[in-house]
């Protein structure tokens, strides 16, 4: 089965455990509309990726760890849209979960998605209870205080922001959570795949950046210009397009260099070679070198 | 160590780790502030006497699950207070989060929180991995979809209401899981003590009826009349008060009745008769028979 294939799968098997008959059905929808048909996967892609380069042993406790991911970063987007938020009216080319349900049920619905994750995690332990906790222990910490993306979140309330942990936190932790359960799921020590997720983290951020800062919206799925009408650092402003596509560049090869020797790292350095082009948007080659 | 003091020191610890000089500076007061100095502890309280009652053979592992009830319980109570829910300008005689805070903070410190609680029961696992994961994925159950105290406040966005449903998930969910992790934690089976946490969360919804129809602010630390000015279902209003009391003292007889046989079963009766004289309100025994 493909990775793309395991993701999707994984995801709708949550969801549904989620759903049924008992359930209110404004907030069961509401799951199903955060959830589908989603994004790239590119958080999943690079746990599974990194599973399978270090053999994936336990295929069923890595797809619960992908998943689990996944819908952490799914409840993210709900929350973050949020008017006390960004007040975001679009996502992913539809209208934000508040906009198309209410605010109260936005709310509950990224609540109900952080509990399933770990919920999924919880009933994959039969597969390996230590894995498991593992798991639940390193995304708990790239999610929540003082260093996951609640507290990267956190930065944009305080006055003085500290950059370097505001990025680590907003963008990169859940990165660095993809690289290193996608060790532990195969039961490798996480520790040597801190370094691509944290990369790979940087360079999304920076693609990140280009996007909203050179008005791709189509590719967004969302308004751009987001950053200055926020007041928010953006890579774009800071070494302006040509600059900040060249940093995009560096950074990716970084993370390719960084890839600790493993049977499957010729398919990793593709893997992250894809997900570079996918990253430099259209827009953003034409300030390239 | 008393049940008390436990409760305290592992919730501190836990609050403790969410913080730390590399945390932004509000959310970590803000979790500070919206787990201490707490209300009654009561489903903790309940938690560690099933526990103490099964044996307690492993009370680090229960210390951290009451930690872990007690942090959902904080979570739901910042996040039912914001606007668009209850919309509440106090709670426990204070500022309601979103009040002292902001509804930015508000949001993140609910999903900390939530991230937390499930961290914390990682942290624990190395003290029993597969109880760990049962305690786990009881707590989800209990706090998520479909039938958790998220589904419960979704059930406020129908329009049509499953009152059965509603009060299970929105009141009794987190007394079932008190009474299931206690059995959980020391080891023994969870079913048989799930009449028990359902009966005190009856108990505790009437109660809160009650609290709430005859206005009892000072004990409430909140106002009182929210479910006549939400519109919502109370069982004042249903039965008058006289027959709500008479049915508050029915539910707690039931509940003590339906004690497993344990070694400990005459202190959690004695535990579900003081918490009993907790939930009768002064006011509401004025119209006792």
């Amino acid at each position: 089965m493909s990775i793309h294939s395991r993701i999707e799968a994984a995801l709708a098997e949550a969801v549904r455990a989620a759903q049924g008959p008992a359930a209110p059905g404004r907030l069961a929808a509401a799951l199903h509309y955060a959830v589908t048909p989603g994004g790239a996967r590119i958080r999943p892609t690079i746990l599974l990726s990194v599973a399978q380069a270090c053999g994936d042993d336990r295929p069923g406790l890595a797809d619960a760890a992908a998943a689990a991911l996944e819908l952490i970063h799914c409840a993210s987007l709900a929350h973050d849209d949020l008017p006390c938020f960004d007040d975001a009216d679009l996502r992913r080319g539809r209208p934000a979960l508040h906009r198309a349900f209410s605010e109260a049920i936005a709310v509950l619905a990224g609540d109900s998605l952080i509990v399933l994750a770990f919920q999924t995690l919880a009933r994959a332990a039969r597969q390996g209870p230590e894995r498991a906790a593992a798991l639940a222990a390193t995304l708990a910490g790239q999610t929540g205080m003082p260093g996951g993306i609640c507290a990267g979140q956190g930065w944009e309330s305080e006055d003085a922001i500290d950059l370097g942990a505001y990025h680590r936190a907003k963008t990169g932790a859940l990165f660095v959570a993809a690289t290193r359960m996608g060790a532990l799921a195969a039961g490798q020590d996480p520790e040597p795949w801190d370094e691509l997720g944290a990369r790979i983290g940087e360079a999304f951020q920076v693609a990140d950046d280009l996007k909203d800062a050179l008005g791709e919206k189509s590719s967004l799925g969302k308004p751009a210009g987001q950053d200055a009408r926020h007041g928010r650092p953006n890579a774009v402003a800071l070494l302006g397009a040509a600059g900040a596509v060249r940093h995009l560049r560096d950074i990716l090869a970084g993370a390719i260099a960084s890839i600790p020797s493993c049977p499957g790292e010729a398919m990793l350095a593709e893997m992250v070679r894809r997900q570079a082009e996918r990253l430099t948007p259209v827009v953003a080659a034409r300030h390239g070198p």
